[in-house]
């Protein structure tokens, strides 16, 4: 067994391996690129994973985070996330060694783009197909139009359509996320025919769809990223299965208490993050269920125990009465995490079962993060 | 002005001075001791400036974090979370340089601390007043004796009780943090009547009392940490006024949605954390509320502008109008936290007004965290 003193992200390397070639297999057989979001995983060593699958294009949420990755000797990435000008002297250093694309959705960044960035960039237009996040929205054609030709001439490429579907996320059934799914590509599919002159490629991002849809017919790539790590969201949305979540956030026991049936863990808010998810089946907020860590994984989620609540560093756990007495004080349990992206990112860095530690860009080392 | 590219706490070390030498002020004319937890700053420079108000004694939440502050040169040091028996070697450690407090709440805490910790520690028995977090119950009389007796006669010395009314965050009037410690603080007294015998200290922590109570007859020690920069819920209790918020989240504005109004900023959960709070005037969830950065501080909260939804690096944020019109991309723009203490912990480091880094714990940096 490892010897855990403090939480700790157990990482199933075989799991995740497993997801990343699914995901890889079902890209290549559906003719779609796999440009897989790195925000996820956030190691330049899981990252090589990935290659192994054959991936070389990846997908990051900050320049920061692009630049990490450039390190790791990737050639061509993608920034994800609206064009933030002030760090337009980063940009134009980063693609000045590796093949940039960027998501803009305003004119301002492409003027600050043709202004101040003199080495060639790729350039996505973020579309907003529902999410009602960041991104135009898709049917307001006279301003993707003035983009599009704002680039026309310059030194920048423009490449196509971005659209992150992450009203996904809120599906609570297959056949959810594909009617989400199809109503989304229904309005990048009709982009694509009013600017077919230009002919925009087609970028699309969540793992709820990377995951249940099986056709991606008018698609041109795949950006998901949770996939690699899968957690309880996703499980609850039907686009993977329990024992596919491969990571677990390993908590000692600190404390019982017997009146509430209740176990008091070290793994709080800033280990979990403090992001809760309804939970169907149980009729409460969970902020992650209980797992037994075995020699070399773990259990499937103990029925009826789930963390009630957190906070900085406590979590609070709910159990049956018969896990309650047979878990003691210094015993340490398993948390499987509602959103594994936040967990990975406050914990920036992992355990395997055997015992390997695994690196994490770490955005909190960073100046300024 | 400030040259920010990127999501940055920026902290009025005027303002987190005042609410020190406050808190200070009110613990010295009210005869209780300040041990004030660091947590919520976890900064070496920012505790010099406790020290400066005479502040001696310190607490922190976790065995790491302590090690931290030992090493910056604090000699007394209250670990405010259940004693995590798998770092009892870590603690022991610590203990032969520092002088050590240490909550529980169980028998096998103190056989630990018995069996494998020569040096000598305080102990204070955690009891729960009606947070339902952490704590023995203080009806539980008997679970409590057998506490103390386990103590007698040993290398360590039984101080007195901790509780933390963690409910008083729930409260949403001045009269109700009011009637909530009192209750509290009744079984505490009720408490001590019953152990008169071994002379027991009352330890307690919430910074909503600490904040509004003038009296503290019955109390031993405050271990409050929040009102060193104090935030959008301590607002909301009434436990401070919206200008005691000493921190503060400079964003940039990277996207501009005209069909909703809202702005989109660089700055979300792994920024602000997912900490989110239904704000009573809004009528609405809010994860921070916007202000505008002036040369040495910032304004006002802006009148119906407030953080609607955060994802991993993406805020959302709706604005009036007039506001709307007046902001551009790239401009920076502030965001007031929620809970000061989960952004100060993601972010991990301060700017001040002044252009001053202040560096910070960084549990990220710790292996295993």
């Amino acid at each position: 067994m490892l010897d855990l003193t403090r939480p700790t992200i157990l990482l199933d390397e075989t799991v995740a391996r497993h997801n990343i070639k699914k995901m890889a297999g079902k890209a290549r057989e559906n003719k779609v690129e796999l440009i897989p979001h790195f925000k996820t995983h956030q190691s330049q060593l899981i990252g090589d994973w990935f290659r192994e699958e054959g991936v070389d294009r990846i997908t990051v949420s900050s320049v920061s985070m692009a630049r990490y990755f450039a390190h790791a000797g990737w050639q061509h990435i993608t920034i994800a996330f609206p064009l933030n000008i002030l760090e337009i002297k980063e940009i134009e250093k980063l693609a000045s060694s590796v093949e940039l694309t960027l998501l803009v959705t305003g004119i301002s960044q492409i003027r600050a783009l043709i202004a101040q960035v003199d080495v060639f960039v790729n350039v996505l237009i973020e579309v907003d197909t529902g999410d009602h996040r960041s991104g135009l929205p898709a049917a307001d054609h006279h301003a993707i139009q003035q983009l599009i030709e704002a680039l026309h001439g310059s030194q920048h490429r423009f490449k196509g359509f971005y659209s992150h579907f992450g009203h996904t996320y809120q599906a609570s059934s297959v056949a959810e996320v594909t009617s989400l799914y199809q109503r989304s590509l229904k309005l990048l599919t009709d982009l694509r025919f009013v600017f077919a002159d230009v002919r925009p490629e087609v970028h699309v991002g969540d793992t709820p769809s990377a995951s249940l849809i099986t056709d991606f017919t008018g698609v041109t790539a795949i950006h998901a990223g949770n996939f690699v790590f899968y957690d309880l969201t996703q499980v609850q949305i039907g686009a993977c299965q329990e024992e596919d979540i491969a990571v677990v956030l390993a908590c000692p026991v600190v404390a019982k208490n017997a009146d509430r049936g209740e176990l008091i863990i070290y793994g709080g808010g800033i280990h979990l993050s403090k992001e809760g998810m309804f939970d169907t089946g149980l009729q409460a907020t969970v902020y992650g269920k209980s797992v037994f860590i075995t020699k070399n994984g773990r259990s499937a989620p103990i029925a009826g125990c789930y963390v009630r609540s957190v906070s900085q560093e406590h979590g609070v756990v709910r159990v049956t009465a018969a896990i309650f007495a047979q878990v003691k004080i210094g015993d340490i349990i398993g948390i499987l995490p509602v959103h594994s992206c936040m967990m990975a990112d406050t914990m920036a860095g992992y355990l395997t079962y055997a015992g390997k530690k695994i690196d994490h860009f770490n955005a909190c080392r960073q100046p300024g993060r």
